[in-house]
């Protein structure tokens, strides 16, 4: 993979231009994205910085990212040629920062779950995960060293583990979701993937201008493994992972103990689907109203289950939502982190599915800090999960830092 | 004005069609828009739907929020003919309904501060209040029974006051966003202009499906009476009319106390312009980093300011709201709703300022439902503002329509 940090020292050592840190990427692009298909659009004369803390660095925006030079088509027909007036928030951020936004990366329709044709990296029969595919394809292929993507169930970490990147979903809103497509408003949520935990760090830290991001202490953490039992048990490969986390960790000076979550928790799992269909419903009036036939099977089916969800059971579950991050924040003050897993196993051996995200949409509710880390290993790429407290994404990124320096090491 | 409840009794007798309510419109448009500037665009041709709850109902819509069949300016040149894909979800949502989307009203850039060319209804010489000018303007005037406004600080509750006619601005996010140009991702909320408070109530539950909002009770409610001592005292003429709302509330049998607001919630207030222009500078940042100089001299202060905020200020300021909105909760416990000031007085006697929106900026950051209610008087209008506790929007209403009942009997 090529790495942020990397690339940043080479540039600040001299030996790499900005220009050329961008040359690297498209000709890893004309190598490998031929039989992955990572890309919807990717800018022939960008403008290349060269100054900035993240220039030289090349990004991949997905495709329901607003982006001025580029068509933004949402993974739907619907927006064919589609050109937004302006950039989004993230990506006109990341331009003052110097990064170049070269290409868009594909999506699942909307950011549902009717799949991309994009590949995975490590095994083209196996799907990439999604929505946010064509990011993580793009760099866990080595392509890109920085991706954008969103989370609105697990459309952040669960491609991450499949493609075996690092990414994180940060607390929610950390980085403001303006001029990204809408699918629920209490879950939609910006995400990142890069080479490694390191390079997530970096990169937030500059996005968010809070320095403290980086460079957050990981010493010492109390971790909570949870297995999530109100979902469907994971594979032998997840558990797997997981335990070889947790032995990483313990290494690495972790205090680590097993905690079954409360009720209120298992409750709020339950009740993410409620919340995700309601507002998709809503979010995407104008495109059901108008246009329900044009609409792919799956996310047709979400939002024709999100028609039929009455006001007071959507009121009922983000209650259920709030009363559960209340629990959770209580928690915290007995753990620095939760070590989970990523995915309910490697990527499953088909382009007709982008995968379950059972284990991530809890923590998309509770709007916590996620960070995938991969797990080295000899089959396809499967990662854990490491769960913060909200707002503390820097302190997850350590811990999450040190078992991934634990896990190679 | 026109009443959205009485052009539906009539289409609902028989007397009256929905193209010919339309047409009501279109009448009282040409009449009395030349002499207020309402408006930035009509639709000639609009489907007009036969049936629904809505039918018949022509709603003017704030050039901020996106409409796929007129132009969606900002009341900025850098959005000059810029089309939408979509409508906006509630757009789409009032479509769904049989309203018709008719036009288009002014907004000030970016719904910020520099005011539009907009004149109040009630004397030309006078702000019509903003950011949602046009849409209070053109239900002030008669033109229109209903029209959609967004409030971040005081947008929608003073220009209804400055105007004369009833709004609400609901409880966060119960109307969605999405489509919405975003200033501020936690205070940016959609509210409703009508003639009376049960035509709100009428459009409130019909968009958002509630049926319980029409028709709460409204009955012997206990009512805290609230000056916002933090704030620079208001004009002889609001203290009158919230003295008359008062007496009013006392007559139709409800228990009035004052109350002096907890620090907790001064020391919101104080804080409120941090999130704002906060936020708005990141939501901004496109049209912030390459179009600065294009900016009018009031929204670019605002996001010159916003750049000079540290990222520790900001997350103070929302742990000061979190916390305040905590305190507020409790307070409703012992009140049913609060009286308080819509607006300083009446509309400045300029089209130079918007006016002031120290006694609305509260209560949008705590994300409450706030009803304008206007006192019927002999000067220019001024109304009184009920607050309620955050989803209570029916029962504000109906505590809201009490009032508005007993000043009209």
């Amino acid at each position: 993979m090529l790495s942020l940090l990397d690339l940043r020292a080479r540039i600040a050592a001299g030996t790499l231009t900005p220009r050329g840190a961008i040359d690297l990427c498209r000709g890893a692009i004309a190598a490998r994205d031929p039989g992955i298909g990572a890309f919807v659009a990717i800018d022939p004369d960008p403008a290349i910085p060269d100054s900035g803390p993240l220039a030289g660095i090349a990004v991949g925006v997905k495709d329901i990212i607003d982006t001025a030079s580029m068509p933004t088509q949402m993974g739907s027909g619907l927006y064919d040629g589609w050109r937004p007036r302006g950039d989004a928030a993230v990506v006109a951020r990341l331009k003052s920062l110097g990064a170049v936004a070269l290409a868009k990366t594909t999506t699942t329709t909307f950011a549902s779950s009717d799949p991309t044709a994009t590949r995975n990296p490590h095994d083209p029969g196996h799907t990439p995960g999604g929505s946010s595919a064509g990011s993580a394809a793009a760099v866990g292929a080595g392509m890109l060293p920085l991706a954008l993507g969103t989370q609105t169930a697990g459309s952040v970490i669960r491609p991450a583990s499949y493609c075996g990147c690092a990414a994180i979903k940060p607390s929610f809103r950390l980085i403001p979701t303006v001029g990204v497509k809408t699918y629920s408003w209490a879950l939609d949520t910006l995400g990142l993937f890069a080479a490694g935990v390191g390079d997530l760090a970096c990169a937030l830290a500059a996005i968010t201008g809070r320095d403290g991001i980086e460079g957050a202490s990981g010493d010492s953490p109390r971790i909570a493994v949870v297995r999530l039992q109100v979902a469907e048990a994971p594979s032998a490969e997840a558990e797997d992972a997981l335990a070889r986390g947790v032995a990483a960790a313990e290494r690495a000076g972790a205090r680590v103990s097993d905690l079954t979550l409360p009720p209120e928790l298992d409750a709020a799992w339950e009740r993410h689907s409620v919340i995700q269909d309601y507002e998709g419903r809503h979010a995407l009036a104008w495109e059901y109203t108008n246009h329900r036939e044009a609409l792919p099977p799956l996310v047709r089916a979400h939002l024709d289950a999100g028609d039929a969800i009455a006001p007071a059971a959507y009121d009922d579950a983000r209650r259920h939502a709030h009363r559960a991050r209340r629990v959770l924040k209580g928690l915290f003050d007995e753990f620095d982190a939760i070590l989970t897993f990523s995915a309910p196993g490697p990527a499953p051996a088909t382009l007709a599915s982008t995968g379950d995200p059972r284990f991530n949409r809890l923590w998309t509710q509770m709007g916590v800090p996620c960070v995938n880390v991969p797990v080295p290993g000899d089959g396809l790429p499967v990662g854990v999960q490491v769960v913060g407290r909200f707002g503390g994404d820097g302190r997850t990124l350590a811990v999450a830092g040190m078992i991934e320096g634990a896990l190679r090491g």
